[in-house]
């Protein structure tokens, strides 16, 4: 192949993106420079974060917005396939913070992680459960919620990226797990698929309070939350005394300012002697490969199925993104650009 | 003295209450029965969160809401005069969520403390530095804050009975301590008369985010809160990485629900690695001893003052409780009722 196939930022969303905003194009295969590698992206991760990025003036000096017209950045894994690099030689495998592309240059500074060259996994799980995300659900249980067993622990976007992980994490901890999401498929896949005890459609809207009401009995002592608003006022009316909310920030660990907006009765912190703890993942880099090992452990004992929602081919990249916020995955969104 | 004047609720507040709100009546010395005793109150204490029972159908089934023409719910603090209780004698002191009366008839039941029957402090003491507020500004600061020398503690309505005692005991620990209080008198006053190394008046308005930047230079890494909304939503902004915000429920130890408008920047909390924790004072009930002795040390050392806004007289008890919410009191409001 000696084409370079990319996906151009066509024009700046409003509100949600939608597939015409992106554009795929097709380019000669860049050449490198001295300290420069080629990388071959087997896949691209889908993460809302970088919908930021994609405003007008967003950014800032170090991070800028995404130009029109430019390749979108994201957050790719790919495989070395030449290098004038002293570091990096083909077969090494790499993920970045790059772009929608098929190929993309790399100098090595692009916050690039490096992987085993014979990874124990799919090498999609390295965007997923073994990434920002899964390693978000990882810190923010182990370290911040610590749940007992028998405690709830409330999970919203139960079904995302990290909401899949985290309420796994948390049934192995001997956790009553709920989950919050969207539509009544969603909720059933919750139960069915990701293990929890319970799930609540947040779209019952004035019927949601009681509907979590009975999915917690016992009321609630974690809430691991990825939304903030609405949801978190009609939580915070059922923490028990010394619960834990933790704000996760696996989206924020690229920069991204997420409106979160205020409950009304964050009193209810002071009569249930409750906390909220915001957490970045990007700070516990140097545990990462610990508790790499330890997923890749539940994983192979069953406790831990990731769940992906995947498409194929770089034509795709555009649509997986607008999916996200759409609500149409379930689990980590990922596009497969090759057959490894 | 055969008669007992007692503040009666001669309307329900609307909004922020009102002298005509109460009416000082007299009636004969109440008679005792078999397990009762009879207070003569020293002093009556102002607490805001109060104002709640005075509502129609606030309250619960412990404790209701106040009556129309009953005398006002209250914290006293009074001495023993007569007794047909077994474990109460003429001469005990007793603070006790009873009445704003000049004598009151108790059972023991009454969410009554004993003190010393010779206080090594005046006795007003014990209703502010050495009551809920002051142990409540100690176990928040102690306990949640625990601020380091250098760093910047940050605390609202600085001048009131929580956040006078908070401000002293952040000193004591090094911190450069700022206050937020309303009217450019008050902020004289808590750097002259509290120690406070800088004083923000949070009436600016639209300059009140840069007046708090620059008493704050190096950021804020605590910030002890006594009223939430706007105000929290600007120290959000300004907070540093690990930042302790403690919520305060000195009032809260009473059972109030305050509201406490959600700031609409709670993502910060994420990107900052920052908590919020809120705490009641009274389940540390068992350490009420240790933590006055503690602070009796400091109080005669003269690290820490205790200011007091004391009117005289039981005429006066409702203007000194309107006094609060019309923020004319500086320190911890109290009512003497005698000479002792």
């Amino acid at each position: 192949m000696s084409r370079n196939r990319s996906v151009i930022l066509a024009a700046r969303p409003r509100g949600q993106p939608a597939p015409g905003d992106f554009r795929v194009v097709s380019a000669p295969l860049p050449a490198i420079a001295d300290g420069e590698f080629l990388l071959r992206n087997h896949y691209v991760s889908l993460d809302a974060g970088f919908r930021n990025w994609m405003n007008e003036g967003s950014g800032d000096s170090v991070l800028p917005a995404m130009a029109l017209g430019a390749p979108v950045m994201g957050l790719t894994l790919g495989e070395v396939v030449e290098s004038r690099h002293a570091d990096y030689v083909p077969g090494n495998l790499v993920m970045a913070r790059l772009a929608w592309q098929e190929y993309s240059v790399a100098n090595g500074h692009d916050f690039i992680s490096r992987l085993p060259d014979q990874p124990p996994c799919p090498l999609s799980y390295y965007l997923g459960v073994l990434g920002d995300t899964g390693l978000s659900a990882y810190f923010g249980l182990t370290e911040i919620a610590a749940p007992q067993a028998g405690e709830t622990v409330l999970i919203s976007a139960a079904g995302g990226a990290v909401g899949s992980i985290a309420g796994q994490i948390a049934k192995r901890f001997g956790a009553h797990t709920v989950g919050i999401a969207g539509g009544p498929e969603k909720c059933r896949r919750l139960v069915t698929e990701l293990g929890y005890a319970a799930a609540v459609d947040h779209r019952l809207g004035s019927e949601f309070a009681t509907a979590l009401r009975e999915a917690c009995p016992n009321g609630i002592d974690v809430y691991f939350d990825n939304v903030g608003g609405a949801v978190l006022e009609v939580v915070l009316n059922q923490i028990n005394p010394g619960a834990r909310i933790v704000l996760c920030g696996a989206v924020a660990s690229y920069g991204a300012q997420q409106p979160l907006p205020g409950p009304s009765n964050l009193f209810q912190l002071v009569t249930k002697q409750a906390a909220m703890h915001g957490f970045l993942t990007h700070t516990r880099v140097d545990r990462y490969d610990a508790a790499r090992a330890t997923l890749v452990e539940w994983i192979e004992r069953g406790e831990i199925v990731p769940i992906e929602y995947r498409l194929d081919g770089i034509d795709n990249v555009g649509r997986a993104f607008c999916d996200l916020f759409a609500g149409r995955n379930f689990g980590k969104t990922v596009v497969k650009l090759t057959d490894r």
